[in-house]
């Protein structure tokens, strides 16, 4: 069987394998062509900084910025046939000046002259990357902040909801709903307070040919601005304002510090949805069942089993958080960026980038709709913690039972008498209150109520709700 | 600025962040175009395997298997819609079972009933993986065995062209670039081998729901097939057998073993092309310029720079070379597969499977290029190597002066020769001529001619052309 | 607080922040110690290997192999400075030639001319890196096949014990606790031949200062070896023989395929083990409580909560699957190694290396207890099965209602009569019962047992324990 | 060959496979005795906070503190002992908590009871992770600060010292070893300014069995605490303070965002001292010869070829960046962590996070050992740049001419000419004296002279010395 034959060869990427960022506004944002529309913007920033600046004619610069317009709005460029020319020069921008060229040419031969001048690929790709990078977290973050909304309410509603505490996949000392949400909660503001820095921070590019703005200085010269030694600070400055973007200290073609920022907050964001996943899918569990996503109509359904409600979206998220931490790896590969422009670690660094992007961007509009409808099972919570009588607070009764009877012969106490209540199935409370060892007058079953042994959990979760960092 | 309005941000892919791999056969084989066309040929083999086990009329799959050929020559499936609803269920198959089904019963609605029929997502997906893996897999190994061949002559052709060995960037005792060329060849072959070993053992997946086949065997039972009991063992074969692939021991909803398989040799072959680029690099430099990349127009024009010649072919390579260890990272993650199917890390193996799939294809079509055209100029390797004088070779000498003088005299002597030398400039044969602790009657110049300290360098290159494994 | 002043800081690593392998064989044929021994081992098959060959007089020879023997037992060897010295070198063989050539002068001083004789350190070190591999491969594997063995046991012992499938952390349809210890043992038995294969190829490594030996082929021009031209080939044999390794092709000092295939088979085998981890730890969970670890004096215990019996095998187990596929990735990023011997590359492979082989043999060790203890309650899978009443086998009902309604029209009947039963609690078979559209005279208590409908379960565990690759 | 017998077997890690580490203080304050210490330092804090909110007497806090004192001190502590241990309970506090209570019980049984109190393993592992990294990149940063002086001044020497750019291995336009090491110099301080970010908020950890603080609370209570609803809070704040860190707004047992804030700085950090050493290399490459590392006696030697001085440093740093990436994303995939305590997640961090620490810690220390001693040869910058007579000012040229000319036609003039140069040997500038096409009147000679083309590069130099984040 060859099989490759017919048109469905033709489709390189709609999503298919990739359904948690499938249909999403970051899909969208991150594709090849917002990565084309976006090194067209960087092209039209720099001619109005030059020309701003008196280097190039206003004029030139107007028509370069309409024809660009134009272009961006779908007319003339050949994206895939761009795609494969990038292949000469191992980057897109070769090939894409020319044609912008060509196209500027057709309308003003003059005004050509000034399309990508002084310039080099890498500024207008980095520039690119860096407003693919803003678009992209504008949408995260909203996402995020819709997400927290959720959390927030999510966290007041079930302040108080008792709910088994589990570690190591064993029922601890019990804890709330709320404080879980509490938890979920903060860490997604920390999640957008660091996006939001590094936001702030995502610089324009500009170096030149290698880094020293050599082209755009001659140009300058040739142009006669005065102050020319002024001239390059006055050219970042206006250029980054142009596109948007945070004004660089140096030309960072071979310090790639920004995207390694990039890639260790959409790390850290990727990482903080997907402990929810793995918190919805614990509680999920058919013999858990204390919380349920949001239903919709065919969601969750499986090919083979009629039954089943299956956790999709906790799921999707989780496939991405799987898959952000490898390639931020590759990202941080990427700083050994050696000389004036490396030989590959410059071009590894785009697909990567792309897809920390759109998998985080997708797993912020999943979270934000599971947050948005989770429904949570007070009653099956507490059914729960009462599968292990008492068991859960024998913690409690050791700090009590150790004034009395020394730390260590509390703890072998409460060991025997669990180890009795487990095997025979009968509470705690009535297995201690039969033995002698156990001090009189000691109100052991409220001793061993899991609702009175939540400790500071409704004070945390007030705690969490108070503070709203970057709100 | 905004910037996400106008057609260009439709695509998504058309390969523009990725040029080492646009415009390859591998990028083709591994779209979503051809995931799907994969999907439907599991569909298809698997009601042919029921069908000749007479679980399903001959009819019906033929019916299906007309249909499917129908709709994979372009007729009737939206891959943007099916990814969209792919979604829903967290995979593509779902939403692809229902439109088949519908074209199916379009034409005949009996026959329809027999599309999928006791199958799971799970077995058309992963059998679609291993289709478009071992379609991919026999690309590259074409593309693979294209740079053996070009490999195993230029290591003939330069089998005693002397060059500087280097170590930790120092040049180093004298090498051959035939050695060289006969390294990379061993590596070559040595990936191919990997390749060939996975691709015979990519195995099909059947195993229903939960992997006991139930719903096979129900179906089977419904349809009265004689000896049920061999039944599975049957229809596992038949499967295998109807789609071209390995037949599996069990199935491997949650065994992710030959996705792991994949993942290692598609890294070790990722890491081979790498070596070569760094090699091809290190050689290139403008200092060094040992080699050069094949001409072609246009390539490795630089957008500023009119005068550089940019080892772009290496340099794409080396660009796949750095992402393809993170994405292997992040499938050896998706072993830990829990229960009877994930609820992530199968999800989460997809993408960065095709990626390494067509980052590897491409870099192999690129360096079957890069060495079917590779240039080495041994008069500039000579003149390296006589950069130092003869300072390379002070091993030689340090053994040949050893019995005489002792290990450690000799070895101060030759460092205390060197060292005059590098700083007067003068060969160090000169320098130790003049030396009355060297032994008189030692042919100096014939001593420290780098040409004549190669070692075993040819004998090597002949044990590597003389010995080919899988060829 | 600067806490840095007592005695303890003076131990680097006794195995605290790695409990997985704390202990264990592999950990102690792993160390810095093992290593070390491996590298004079290297030293002392070399100084024969030369011997055997008229290279090196015999008695000389003698001498070093019995001086790096009381070395090697703890004789005159400082690791501690050794390791420090390793810092000027960016290896630790120089020092070690360096003390090892001044312990045999100490005994006899012609002897000490021909340690290390014709050598580098990249010899040396390859060739004990592969000694530290084989050896702790070795260790690997028995580990594995007890588990193995034990699995083989679980498997056969629970042949038919029925237990629900879980999909997507949802129940499925009902499969065997056979079937997964069968595929667990499957997953086990690939992985040991992965390891097996991977370690008869491990290669020793001769190329002396940049690969092609031309060191070792002057000292035996200068000792007058007959048939210099076969030298090299008979060194490397003997050389290998000499130190119980495989025989390399070429040189592999910039070809680091043995790194490559090791880390390659050592993620997969972490992974593997994982798996079987995080399935005991979706078992153990309170609420399901289907196996239970094997249990030990104080194993388990939590430092708060005395009622607690953690998963801590699973727990070790799954903290080593963790951390191995990055440990991998690195070394896969190594595979691009420049020149003869690269700035880096090579140095960045020694701690990951050593990582991985004793995280997986810590891994495998402890899976081998934890197989060998596990408790399954047979009694508790079929009271979990009942959560669902027969939901879990609607997909046989579907199957079997098809024929009858066609497909659609069943899987709705089904998806309607679960609704009810799920949120009524009643059985599905009754819900159906009393639904005018199924068919009269079906056996639906039958149809909807879910002892009935484990497919191929019982046949597939046959094959398993059939089948026994390698053993 | 068995080799494992002898006394070297007990050295599990003195730094013989990580000489980039060895010896540093970062390698003692991150090894399992510094981790020890940290874990004693938080239990002596822990019952310190008790003691002043009231909980414990103050006297018992005093013998506690007291008797932890003299165990930190070497006093009776058997780290092996306590390593081994950990095993049981997967962690090494439990053990550790024993033995404490044993020494203080020894002392002063009373006060035995209040080691440890209401505590949970977790809270003391993690405040003591904190505690290893506040220490460690106190360590790290005081170098990297050495290292930024030592580059201030490179910059500030060398702000005029023309060499070639390099992109892509070829040289491109020139550039001044000023620029270089100013963005080295831009770039360690972004580094040093993460970092100290990242340390200020190193969090204590205090929750208790799940994070509830149910043990402190109980306590409290028990002893009568007025205001108890207030008390968590005051003791997080407390514990903080005595700790030395900062404090949380919850408890981050499954919230581990401090643990990927570490990773992600310490990731960028080895990037950005890997981004220096791959200069320094592609520098002192032998036919470039650019810089050379500091000497100092027995660097740098092979054992193999005296002649050679190997750039050590640079190598040592390089090998440290090549293993972080991969480690911290170990760290991102430990985010998963699910329910209150992970089974494996939590377990996985520990060895990965103090490897990143000493890694980038020992970098650190290396790098400013080399960048304090680094050599710069302007004499052989200028010669390199001579290499392709004025070809790397073509831009320029291009530039001058294209007004005269048009951009397209002085494109081509120039590739005609540069080619004709190259091929000849003879400077660009007298091949165009001879082309008709040159306008007359230029100073070919003044425009193709790279001294006079280095743009803003001394703009640049002075914009990152007067700019000092963090100073």
């Amino acid at each position: 069987m060859n099989g490759l034959d017919g048109d469905l060869g033709g489709d390189l990427d709609v999503g298919l394998l990739s359904p948690v960022r499938v249909g999403t506004a970051a899909e969208r944002a991150t594709g090849d062509g917002a990565w084309l529309r976006a090194m067209l913007d960087a092209e039209a920033a720099l001619v109005r900084a030059q020309a701003r600046l008196g280097v190039v004619p206003m004029e030139a610069a107007e028509t370069i910025g309409t024809v660009i317009g134009k272009v961006a709005e779908g007319g003339g460029l050949d994206p895939a046939a761009l795609a494969l020319r990038a292949r000469e020069a191992a980057n897109p921008v070769v090939a894409l000046v020319e044609d912008l060229t060509a196209a500027v040419a057709a309308v003003d031969p003059a005004a050509a002259e000034y399309v990508h001048r002084g310039s080099t690929s890498q500024d207008i790709m980095d520039t690119a990357a860096m407003l693919v990078a803003a678009r992209t977290l504008d949408l995260i973050t909203a996402d995020l902040d819709r997400t927290a909304t959720a959390l927030a309410g999510l966290a007041a509603a079930h302040r108080d909801t008792l709910m088994p505490g589990r570690t190591l996949t064993q029922q601890a000392v019990p804890t709330t709903f709320g404080l879980k949400a509490a938890g979920w909660l903060h860490a997604v503001r920390e999640a957008v307070a660091r996006l939001r820095r590094v936001r702030a921070d995502l610089p324009a590019e500009l170096g030149g040919a290698a880094g020293t703005l050599a082209g755009y200085v001659e140009y300058a010269r040739i142009a006669g601005v005065p102050d020319p030694e002024a001239y390059p600070e006055r050219l970042i400055a206006a250029f980054a304002a142009e596109v948007g973007l945070a004004e660089p200290v140096v030309p960072w073609h071979v310090l790639r510090i920004p995207v390694a920022d990039l890639a260790g907050a959409l790390a850290l964001t990727s990482g903080v949805l997907g402990k929810i996943a793995v918190d919805v899918q614990s509680l999920s569990r058919t013999e858990v069942a204390e919380v349920v996503e949001p239903a919709a109509p065919g969601r969750g359904v499986s090919s083979a089993m009629p039954h089943k409600r299956n956790p999709v979206l906790a799921t999707l998220v989780r496939s991405a958080a799987i898959q952000v931490p490898a390639l931020a790896a590759a990202l941080g590969h990427c700083l050994l960026a050696e000389d004036e422009r490396p030989a590959g670690a410059w071009h590894a660094e785009w697909q990567p980038l792309r897809e920390c992007l759109r998998l985080v961007g997708g797993a912020a509009a999943v979270t934000a709709e599971l947050a948005g409808g989770l429904v949570a099972f007070p009653e099956r919570m507490r059914a729960n913690l009462a599968l292990t009588g008492s068991l859960t607070v024998t913690e409690r009764a050791a700090a009590v039972l150790a004034p009395v009877l020394g730390k260590a012969a509390a703890k072998r106490l409460l060991g025997e008498a669990s180890a009795v209540a487990a095997a025979s199935g009968r509470p705690v409370a009535e297995v201690l209150s039969e033995l002698t060892s156990v001090p009189e007058g000691l109100d052991l079953a409220g001793l061993l109520d899991p609702g009175g042994y939540t400790g500071a959990a409704g004070a945390l979760v007030d705690r969490v709700l108070r503070c709203c960092p970057d709100e």
